[in-house]
Formats: structure tokens, sequence, C-alpha cells
């Protein structure tokens, strides 16, 4: 295989001061993919052709794009990709067997996998902006990027333009993270904060994110919660050194969000965002990680509560450091090319040092503890017919399944009666149980919403 | 000298599976003051101790610490430094030659210096969170690094525990950062924020803050901005690839800062924070780092607005990441011993691996633009004569200096008369000139706040 032969990546000769200085070739780089993220990948290779040079210690060339459609790839934004350098046939590309870097954002599973697995083998290091891929099947690409002693960085794959990998696997790393809670959608953020500041249903809301394209023509990925699950995913396993997949992240999307779940929220101080969170919670045999996407009410006082239209970002509770926050554009193709650039930097500067970053750190192998198991709080908001009694039933239904109440609100009366109740800390499982035993209640006439609280309390 | 002669780090030996695995020795540490930031790194390697194992690939191992007053370090937080471990002797504990790693945490600009090149010539890597030091004289330190081959780390220097730095030279690193704008002094954020919420003038927030700990007895470095422009200096130089020096940061205070200002502030929807300010500008050659740090207005809707307390956040805006906040504690004990503790897992591993990390990045020696040069807004309260013709008249004195006015607010009438004026941008030579000259002029009774205006109009 060719990187079992060790090229000669640099000569040193003499200058006059007698002081010897490196000359460098340039490194080899293929594009998998040119869509919105790589088409801007070519053009910052391109405009920052100088700049990276100086940065890495050695040009980086660009030797292919592997495309579907070569025909749309002839003009980026004023800058032409050189036909010559458009490919059809992605495998061949990345089995030159002389490539030093490969870039991969096609996206989804195959043949994103089957490719990047090739580029490893054949030498390259890699760079991936695919969360799908690393939330599904991490653990492959970890281990053949350890076997072929490469690179693999992926900090594009979560939050797009915001630098919250590294942060978490270098900056933290002699901290100890306690909770990592994220918006880390930038579609579900729109919809939500649309829904928060217009007082509109989630159907209107998407309607408007579609057509500014802030949301797909088929969003499910989006408003189910399968991306933020897949980044829920990724930094779960960097924050706590522990391999968690896609399968392992409770997901419950934004589709049932109703514009009175929103404005129960804004009467408590409050907004409803979907976060993705991992954190620390105590499983049978000691610490697991519990990781999950879902709506959920923080205090508007939040540094979270704050993050307007489609922006993300992600809130780190640490032990020593406390309380950060990274904040930023979660997507687009420009922002989510800084980040794989910031990462082909730093791994073209290991290609000519001939050395890896970190690799995958999964020693603390932590169990992952289920959605049940999990401690959560809720707020619930129950039509009750207007009689005596009926908030000491429903404290007493709380009693029962050991959920205490933190506080009761008692709104309307007559056939607008409601109670509105925000739990303690329980198992979530405890919380559900609750609200289902409370459905059965002949006093109960709905459960108008039900939704998770977040952000305080901890 | 010890480095050069290449000691034996690891040996490989092999598994049941055939398969090799690397077995090392500790990493010795050494440690250089043990106060507030030093007595939390001895704290957390002794806690984490397993987990930074595992996460650098070794043991690390603390061999001394060097204070002042040996008898007053007996006790750190229930843990008991070894007392064989204390020394007085901070030189000779450098010198010792079989070092790995020296942590830095004195302060100041002597000895600290002395010992840091002491400990890269004897062979250790170093890490340090001496802002002061590596903003007067970064690139001693930073040859003296390049030429033992060893690295040299300072992420807790800025804004503790937010990881700032490392993001800039790395995460960034393929994309054209064009500002960097900062709240990096929790003291001045607490006095300033503190002027905000209950109205009271700087001389008594200053003495709440001095009560509650945010502020030392002597708080000339914090409130005149020195502390602010060390930072600045070592942002400016990360960010734009180019050594500036404290002495290249312009700088004021915020002692002037009154009680009316901060209300002036607020009727126009804005908030006075105390900002480190880096950013490209047109210098008479092209390009130009300018560098600096003053009070200014800043828009409520701004994501610095939102930094309350001593908290500190850095906002940092490139070509294609776009806008970046990054939040969190800018200083304390534990938070700042988590940046350290960072900076030492990412050089230990350079150390097992025997590789450096990236060096100083300084190619693209940009000059620097003096205040003069740098273009800003400025804010001016003028008390004036109520009579015809003053609005007039003060408009030409702003034509006349070339700058042109974005808004006038008239206020009050008869000895109350005020104009109220933001000006668009303009050269700092030409608004503080405005400014000069409404002073001579017989219809202005006073100027009663002058300030500039950040973070909009860019
Ligand atoms: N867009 C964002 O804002 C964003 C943010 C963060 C992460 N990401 C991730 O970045 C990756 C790329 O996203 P994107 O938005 O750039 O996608 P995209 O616009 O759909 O582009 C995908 C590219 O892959 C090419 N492609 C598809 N199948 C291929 C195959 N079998 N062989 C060769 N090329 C193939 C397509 O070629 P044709 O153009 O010829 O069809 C297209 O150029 C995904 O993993 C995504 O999750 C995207
Ligand atoms: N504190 C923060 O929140 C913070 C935040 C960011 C960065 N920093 C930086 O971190 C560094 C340390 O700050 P700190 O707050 O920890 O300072 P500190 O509490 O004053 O501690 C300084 C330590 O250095 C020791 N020391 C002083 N002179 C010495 C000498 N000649 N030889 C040996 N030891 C000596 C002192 O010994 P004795 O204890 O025996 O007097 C003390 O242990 C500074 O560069 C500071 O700018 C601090």
């Amino acid at each position: 295989m060719a990187h079992d032969e060790p090229r000669k990546r640099s000569d040193r000769r003499s200058d006059d001061d007698g002081r010897t200085r490196t000359v460098t070739r340039p490194l080899r780089l293929a594009l998998l993919g040119c869509g919105s993220v790589g088409s801007q990948v070519v053009r910052l290779l391109h405009e920052q052709a100088d700049d990276l040079t100086a940065r890495v210690g050695a040009p980086i060339e660009l030797v292919g794009v592997a495309v579907r459609r070569p025909e749309l790839h002839r003009d980026l934004g004023g800058y032409q990709v050189p036909a010559e350098l458009l490919t059809t046939d992605a495998a061949a590309l990345v089995a030159r067997g002389d490539l030093d870097l490969v870039v991969e954002v096609i996206g989804g599973i195959e043949p994103a996998r089957a490719l990047i697995l090739s580029a490893l083998e054949n030498g390259a290091s890699v760079v991936t902006a695919n969360k799908a891929l690393l939330a599904e099947d991490g653990s492959t690409l970890f281990a053949a990027a350890e076997k072929a002693g490469r690179d693999l960085y992926f900090e594009a794959s979560v939050a797009g333009a915001i630098p919250i990998l590294r942060p978490l696997r270098e900056s933290l790393a002699g901290d100890r993270v306690r909770r990592v809670m994220g918006i880390v959608n930038g579609t579900t953020n729109f919809i939500l904060d649309k829904m928060d500041s217009s007082g509109t249903g989630f159907a209107e809301a998407l309607e408007e994110a579609q057509e500014l394209g802030y949301a797909e023509a088929d969003p499910t990925a989006d408003v189910e919660g399968y991306d933020a699950a897949a980044k829920a995913a990724i930094l779960a396993s960097l924050a706590f050194h522990t391999r968690v997949t896609a399968s392992d992240v409770y997901r419950e999307g934004i589709a049932e969000v109703s514009a009175s779940d929103v404005a129960s929220a804004r009467e408590m101080g409050a907004v409803v965002k979907l976060l993705a969170i991992c954190e620390l919670g105590e499983g049978r045999d000691g610490p697991a990680v519990a990781a999950r996407v879902h709506p959920a009410m923080i205090p508007r006082t939040h540094p979270l509560a704050s993050v307007r239209e489609a922006y993300n970002a992600v809130f780190v509770e640490s032990e020593a450091a406390g309380q950060l926050m990274f904040y930023g554009p979660g997507a687009g193709g420009a922002p989510t090319a800084s980040a794989v650039l910031g990462d082909v930097v730093t791994v073209a500067r290991n290609r000519l040092a001939d050395v890896r970053g970190a690799g995958e750190s999964a020693y603390a192998a932590l169990d992952v503890l289920p959605m049940g198991q999990t401690v959560t709080r809720y707020h619930v908001a129950i039509d009750v017919d207007d009689r005596t009694g009926v908030l000491a039933a429903v404290a007493q239904t709380f009693a029962e399944h050991g959920v205490s109440i933190r506080t009761v609100r008692q709104e309307g009366h007559g056939d607008d009666a409601q109670l509105v109740v925000v739990s303690h800390r329980a198992t979530d499982e405890a919380l559900s149980a609750t609200v289902a035993a409370l459905r059965t209640k002949d006093f109960v006439r709905d459960i108008s919403s039900v939704m998770r609280v977040e952000g305080e309390e901890s």
C-alpha cells in the first residue's frame, strides 16, 4: 500500500546564513462532492492559497473533484474548476495512492463510508462534514484511521462553523465535562423562533422556513430531530470519551409543538428550543451517559434562549471551567467550508510532520442511560373541571408517582379552567407515567401541553 | 543540554494478539507558582489523574512546585502538597534537565521570563497563563521554543477558561479573520454592568466590585485597560499572523465613564462595555492591523451586550465562518486551571510523540495602524445654547472635518438644551479633531459625553 512506503516529503537545504530551511512539495488534496459545502471549499482553497501555504508550511494542491454531474460544476462563483480535475469516479480518485488529504462532503452513508475507508487505506488523511455517517458508524472510521496511521477530522459535522469539537477534544481535555446542551439544528431553531416571535403555529412557520430556504422540501431529517440526534451522538462521544451512536440518542422532533406550548412557555418566562442534551447521569453501575434530543422550555435568561433564527450555539458545563457557550452559524456552504479548511490545515501540518493528531478517545466506555432513567423536569398544562378538590387530586397523582411539584398556576375558570404544573426533577419514566395517569382521571378534560423544562435547577 | 540527548520515552512490546502496544514512563511536570491558578492546577492534576493519563497516554507526575513562601502551601483544599515537592528555588527546578513540562503561573515579567527560557533550553515544553509577559516579549519566548524544538502554549492567558486561542490558531486557520472584539476583563465588565443596571457612578461600582472580590485593592491594571490591552495584543497576533505587542495597542480605561454616559447609551438602546478590538484596516501600504482597548457603546441587540457581571466573551468575524462568539468565565483559579490543563494535555501528547504543535505564526507581518488612522464612530453629547442655528453650526463643524452625521437628537431646552450626535464612520483623528473644534465654539457650553460606538454599520 502506498502509505507503507514513506514518501520523501521535504529536503533540507542550507541557507546563506548556514541555517537550514525546509523546502516542501505540495500536499495533494482530493475533494469528494462539490455541492453547497464542496464548492465553497474549492473557492477558499483557491482564494486563500497563499495564506494556507504559509500556515501549513507547504502548498495544498487540488488534484481531483468527484461529483455525480460534472456538467454542473464548470463555474464556481467566478472560479473555474479545471475540467480535467472533475471526475465521476470517486472510487478511483481516492485509490490513486498519491493523495495526502481527502475531503468528503458528499454526505450520507454510502458511498461516503467506502470512499473514506479507501482513502485512509491508501494513505490519505480525511476531513469530513458527514454527521450521519459518524453518528452511525464512527468507530469503523476511527479504527481505519488508527490502523492507517492517518487523521480523521470532522469539526464541520456539528454546528457548522462553530469551533466546538476541537475545544471539547483539546481545550477541555484537562477538565471534566458534565453537560453539553446545544441548539445544533438551524432549521428547527428558525421555526421555533418564528413561532415565538409571531405566535404562528408550526405548519405556518415551517412553510415560511421553506420559502426562505431554511428548510428543505422534505424537512423530516431536521424537523423530526434526526439531524440533531446525529450531532448529539458525536458531542456525547467526545465529551464523555465513550462511543455513542445515533441509535443511543432519545429523539423527539418539533412537529407536535403547538402555538399554545409556545405561549405557555412565554407565560412562565421561558422559550421553546429543540435541544441536544448530553450529560452524565447515574447508571446502575456508576456514571452513565444520557443523550437526547427534544423540544424543551428554557428560561429566557439562559444564554441559549437568545439564540435567534437559524443560528446555532452549544452550551458546555464542566467541573473546573464552569459554563461556556459557543455561538455562530450552524450551517451554510461558506461557514461549513471554514470549519472544513481549519481541519485541512491541521491535518496537512500533521502530514508534513508525519504525525497524527489525537484519535478516537473512548477509554471511559460508560454505559448509555435509557431515556426512562434520565432525570428531567416536566411542564404540564391540564384542562380541568372547575370544582373544589381538583388541585388536591392532581397533586396526589404526582405524589403517587414520586414526583414533587415545583410550581402550580391556576388559570381561567368554568370551561377554561387550567392547571399549569412544573415539576421538580424526577426520572423521565416517573414523569411520563404521571402524565399517563392524569389522562385517566375524570376531572381531567385534556392535557393541552406537556414539555420538558431545562436550563435551571440542575 | 539534556534535550540534545533524546530520552527513551516508550518501548513497544507485543500483545497476545501480535499487535504492538505502547508502554510509557510518566511525564515529569514542574509547576512555577501556586497561587489562585497554580493551586487549582495541583488539585486538578491530582483529582483527574486517571482521566489525564488516559487522555495523554501516560501519567503526568508533579515533580516540583516553586513558590516564595512554602509555609503557605501545605494544604490545598484537602490535598496536601508533599513538602518535599515545594521549593523556593524556581531557577534550580527548571534547570533540573529531566522535566517534560513546565507550567508557569507566577505572572509578571521577571523572574517568569528567565524561568520560561531556562525551561525551554533545558528541554521542557512550557504552558503559561502570563498575558503580561506574552504581550510584552512573546517573540523572545517563541524564538526560544522554536530553537529548543519545544511547545509554548498559553490558552489561559486570554479570557480564562474560554477556548479562544486554539480556535483562532487552528479552527479558523483556513479562514480570514476580519475582526476580533472581546470583553476580556471581568473586573471592568462587572463595574460597567453594575453602572448600567443600577445607575450608580464609577466610584461606587468600583467599591462594590472590590467588596465582592471582583476588583483588587489596586485596580489600575484592570480599570485603566492594561490587562485588556495585553490580551488584545495576543489576540491580534494570532488573528492576523503578525507580531503585535502591548505597546502597539491603543488604550483607554473606564475611570472616566460617567453615569451620564451610561444613561446616554441606554437612551439610544446601547450599553457601555470595555472592548478589546483587533481588526484589519487600511494602512498606507495595504492591509494593517488596528488594536485598541477603550469603552464603547454597543447596541443592546449585539451578542456582546448580554455579557453580564464578570463574564468574558470574544466575538469573531471572519470571511467564511461569519460571526462567532465564545463566552464563559474569564478568570478565577479553577476556570483558568482548566485552560492550563487543556494545554498540558496537548503539550504532553506532543512530548510523547516527540513532535511540536504549531509555533508562532507571524508570516503576514502587517503594519500596525496608529489610532488616529483607525476608523471608528463617535457618540457626542453637547450642551448647547438654546438658540436658532446651533444645530446648523454643529453640523457645519462635523462637515469641516469630513465627518458625516448619522443621527442627531435634540433634547431639553433653555439651560438643559443638548444635542446628541452619532457620527458615521471616520478616522479617529478626524473625529477627535471635530470634538476639539466643538469645544472652542461659543454656543457650546460643555461636551458632556464623548464615546466611540461599535457593533454595527461595519
Ligand atoms: N450544507 C450545509 O450547510 C452543511 C452544514 C454542515 C454539514 N454539512 C454536511 O456536508 C456534507 C455535504 O453537504 P452539502 O450541503 O454540500 O451537500 P450537497 O449540496 O447535496 O452536495 C453533495 C455533493 O456530493 C456529490 N455527490 C453525491 N453523490 C455522489 C457520488 N456517488 N459520487 C460523487 N459525488 C457525489 C454531488 O454531486 P452533484 O453536484 O454532481 O450532484 C454534490 O456535489 C453532508 O455530509 C452534510 O451533512 C452540510
Ligand atoms: N487568577 C486568575 O483568575 C487568572 C486568570 C487568567 C490568568 N492568570 C494569570 O495566571 C498567573 C498567576 O496568577 P494567580 O492569580 O495565580 O497569581 P497569585 O495568586 O498571585 O500566585 C502567584 C504565585 O507565584 C508565586 N511566586 C511569586 N513570585 C515567585 C518567585 N519569584 N518564585 C517562585 N514563586 C513565585 C507565589 O508564591 P507565594 O504563594 O509563596 O507567594 C504564588 O504562589 C498570572 O500570570 C496571571 O496573569 C490569572
